[in-house]
């Protein structure tokens, strides 16, 4: 089912937001008080206009209630943020996100209506951190605060060409196999008789702390 | 393990790198141009400094080759975050991770000799998209083109109170539950008579068509 | 019994804040960001302080949740007033009141966590209308949307010289006389024998209506 | 009996008294330099537009000989609003009402020739301060140096469920109860056995002192 | 007799003004507001200050009461001219003169209590114009609206070797030579049968049209 | 007869150098870079343009070679001033006569072929001197470095109602009395026995240290 | 043969190069992001464009891979000639010659494809000081680290009129004399009783060493 | 011998010739009106000072007359140039060499005294382009406007491997073969029988037009 979606702001983050919607086929309108990154996008968004958000009638013109989502993507300047996400909500708008620099910022536009709040720069910053300080967990979904699912690449020589059975992971780790990756293929009811071979990706689920442990063995 | 790190560029994603990076008790070096974001660090990072990293005395003099990482923040002035990236990888920096903001100026970078590029905008804006498109699908770990683990949150009454012999996911969509999530508890060996209740959050993993199909379902 | 007073940015209508609170004996700490408009202030606020009030740690350093009442005079910078008004308010500040420019601004304000907030140039742009509109009206309470107490200086020939009896405000107006002003005396109880001269001012009491009917009667 | 008036100069303070006026039914002529204030009004003034009135051939053809009032409202601009002043007296103007932000331009503006001139941040800043230290006292009217009429609302419970003769105003505080407004209603000649209710609003005259006495006793 | 001098404002025009009066040994007081100026001319002046004469107390504590005359150079700044030339006055300065760029600034600087104007540019543009238009004449002073004095090159080979008589300039021309400069000697009571050279210089006295005329006559 | 002027620059100098021109019915082309100055003077000048004389096709076009004279009055910009100057004289001009601010420039600009070099803002801060150094001389023409012609107004009582035998100006003095002129008659044929009134002015010839003499004795 | 060429970016050099190739009847592309250069050009070059070199499609629609040369002349915006130099080469540039100011930016526009890099500014800078460093040598070709060829003036009046078995620069230098200039008369095949004349230029082939030698003796 | 320098400007060129002069143990003086490029050349050049060169005390204090040669590298600054070399002709310097970045601005400099004017991006435009131009002249001495000396690549299979009886290149060109080098070697007395090799640099004298023809030969 489409959704629709109105983007004010389109620099980096707002362009990004309209060009992996229309990706998907959804309807989006892409909106800036700039020419040039509207100029960008004429041909990737559903429609774009030139105007600035900071002015009620014009939301009211954009029919800014009608849309599922308002993406606000104005970050830079704090004051057009702040405004543009007011006068959405007294204009009836749905659902509105917006982007924040600093938490103070996050914290005026969730006082003003803001049904979101998301923080790229510094979102990303913790995220390239957990990857790099864990090489061998490709990614992860927290189950809760204790209980972790992940993708675990197998670089370890000592962990090569061993079977389920032999490396007895759920005994020395406490964690529970769920899928193998070899090459392209997924194994996804992986049988304790399977081999393991070099770079293969081993999905566990199980506590955060067992994950780090399998995580560091490997690294010897 | 400690790994060391060095952050050049304090804005937003760098600073968000080093304290990151600090919480999880890592040594990190952050060095800006400007005398406030580094102030606004110092009790954070291991070490910090105000330096000037187009300048090849002084990236000699932070010994850029000793870090484990190097992470370029400085995304905004293009001219820097290049110099800075060549210098270090001749200086002999091990793995340079730097911040881009067009695709253009990643390019560049991988040439003048980037280990890695990153995009914390147009990512961030990727991201935001598939959450939105995905109202059940918390989060999702791609295992290859075709097979997924995801995360699905059960907000349609016709789910609840049903055992997963009613529900029958594995073959009305393919897909093997792997973990249901009821509250603060996780069960993750779940046997076919566990009962669902609303807002419990299954783990599923299968084709990802399938995960779009369930979560399509779940809609009604 | 004396308030206590925190007066943020010294522009034109902080300084005359601080001034007027100072003549009138009261605690007073003025605090802008820049040094001159501290200075200048220096002998006649209690206490001064060149400080950053969009910044949480200053707030709590300047103990906000103390003073009786905070006035933000920051008016031509709006993020720094509505950063300053919610921090502050965060911070524990018993009443802030806060200057604005538009009534976006004021909204936002509001949504912030003013407690009040006032528009010091639209509002004296009506006062001067509202004067210029009615000669001989110099001042007025409003005591409900129909009834007023009115000021009214009387400059035409036809009411001098003439007694309460003679003028028969009442009964031509509908107006009671409440006070007669010759020079510098004050009559409070007016007797229906009183003469009135020129120049002398009477306080009225009655609707609206009326009153500006007297007014516009005088101009004849 | 309509006036016409000139306003030059169409920020904060212009607006605000273009809007009133034009509200008031009035005959306005609103100028300014720039092109966006103008438009802004185009359809609340009787007439708009853009001109530079440093000018003495623009404020000719403006007929500015002509306006029964002409107000400048260029404040942030000194020079502009010393030539606009000198140069509508010049040319014929015949009441020149100029806005100054110190009390330095206020009197170079009278020197070349304003009839009158007003600061409107400075004045708000001492009205608000009246207003803060007086809590009960809503508004008043100065008669003399030492009379005055004021409205006082009743917020202590001890002057509730009295009657004038209980509260014994007159002898307390020396002060004459001329209105008692209940709600919405106003009684303009109050009886001695009418009764207070709380947050009623009474009006008094009599000295300035006995009206702050007044006041400080409802703090109790 | 020396007189005593205060110079605001040393551009080109003020410095001039300093270094001359300096050159006659008169006393003179340069300032301005800021320091390479008024380091320029330190050893030039009798006393320098760097000072905001925009400031009625910096103009106190100058003591501008007490100076002949006080010059105020300050020129493409009108406000700075404006107000510096009206606290002068309000301080008690005996004669204020002020330079001017246009007319308009002239007539807001005699309104403010400027005792004489002077306008540098336009004056020497029109003493340049007054050169070129007569070559023979090298300056004149006029005696009144019809006379004048002439010093007159003689340049025309007709008129050399030719005494008085001769020449007969009285009746030609209705002209009175009063002067004959040859080389470096002067001779103030020629004769008429004086002889005139090449390149002499005759001073001549009358009617304006005559020495007009003998101006054109000389060039033939 | 008419001679043909170009005036380069429109500031206050060569605006006044046009209009003084136009005044006098000289042929006078007005060019300047910026639209405005030109606007202003094109009923004034013969021909107005809007070009960039540091442009030697413009110059070529502007036929520089034909004019009698070209001014340049393109002061504040040193750059433009001198590269007007060098290319006018390459193409040919006659005469040019260029302002300066300051020394060097002035050097600069004869190297580059100025025929005539003035400085209007130094010329004028040495002349105002002048005459604020003596009071009674109106004005002067330097015959030679010794001899000077002077008129001198007689404001001293000591010499009202006396005759030219009596005050003995020559003996005393050392000067010839050449003209008297009372109120608005010249007498330039004074005889020993013409009175002097209050006011009058006496155009006198003599030794430069003896006006000055007189200068001074009439200040007793 | 006639090669194609395309210049992006016409400051000082580029527009040295477009004139140069142009005299030398080459066609020549001529590209700037700026007007008035492009302008300037428009009658030398064979083809201009007003275009920013940035955009990969505008490199594309330029076809970039058709010319011979592609000279990159922007020189102070380094992003832009880093982007230009890149995206050139992606497109298929056969030879890519870009001008660096600093040997820093010189190594990234090497890492991101130019095939050649030049610095006018240092060369120049070297060159010049060679010449200053050896008076006589007019100019040389280095043919290998140790042989020169260098053509030298003879101001030395010990060498003249002498022949060059006289002088024997053979025996005392160790160089071989090629051609003797004199004035405008080459004679490539010297004889040994040729003689020397003042200013003569003498070519000669050997050491470096040797011809420094030769340098200096002239100097005595 | 040694010489004195004194250089004024250190941008890109002046740099150059400070750095190429210490390298040729030449006595250096470099200036420059800001500390960093200063700061850079400290340890380069025999004393660094940081100065405004347009002051002609400055240069007195410089001693700019005790110099062998003052190259101006100020090239952006058009008037700082043009200043800096008429002061410092004026103050004596003995031969002053200054950049110019126009022809316009180098005919300036030479009227105000510059012994010879240098433009180095205009030159190495020229530069690059003649030897584009000419693939196989490696680089060239003009004897005259019709002679000339060139180093020229053997790039053409059909010239290697024979002799210079063989390749007849004075009848077939009308040059005189010089030398040849081979690797290293250099054959400066080369004979007829000597033969050519891939690579080799023969070095002909003759007419620049046979020069040309050769080059284009050898492109077959």
């Amino acid at each position: 089912m489409k959704k629709s979606f109105a983007v004010f702001g389109l620099g980096r983050f707002g362009e990004s937001v309209v060009r992996t919607l229309a990706a998907a086929h959804q309807d989006v309108l892409a909106v800036d008080i700039k020419e040039e990154p509207v100029n960008e996008l004429m041909e990737v968004a559903t429609q774009t206009m030139i105007a600035d958000t900071r002015d009620e009638e014009v939301l009211h013109d954009l029919n800014v209630d009608t849309f599922d989502y308002v993406i606000i993507g104005i970050g830079n300047n704090m004051e057009a943020s702040i405004l543009t996400t007011m006068l959405s909500k007294e204009q009836g708008a749905k659902k509105v996100i917006a982007k924040a620099e600093t938490s103070d910022q996050g914290r005026v536009l969730e006082r003003v209506g803001a049904d979101q709040v998301i923080f790229p720069e510094r979102d990303m910053g913790q995220g390239i951190v957990r990857k790099l300080l864990s090489n061998h967990i490709l990614s992860f979904i927290d189950l809760s605060d204790e209980y972790t699912l992940a993708a675990i690449e197998i670089t370890d020589p000592n962990f090569v060409n061993q079977n389920l059975i032999d490396l007895n992971i759920r005994q020395r780790f406490g964690l529970t196999v769920i899928a193998i990756k070899h090459g392209k293929d997924i194994n996804v009811s992986p049988k304790p008789t399977d081999m393991m071979a070099l770079h293969d990706v081993v999905t566990v689920v199980g506590p955060i702390k067992s994950v780090n442990a399998l995580d560091e063995a490997l690294k010897k």
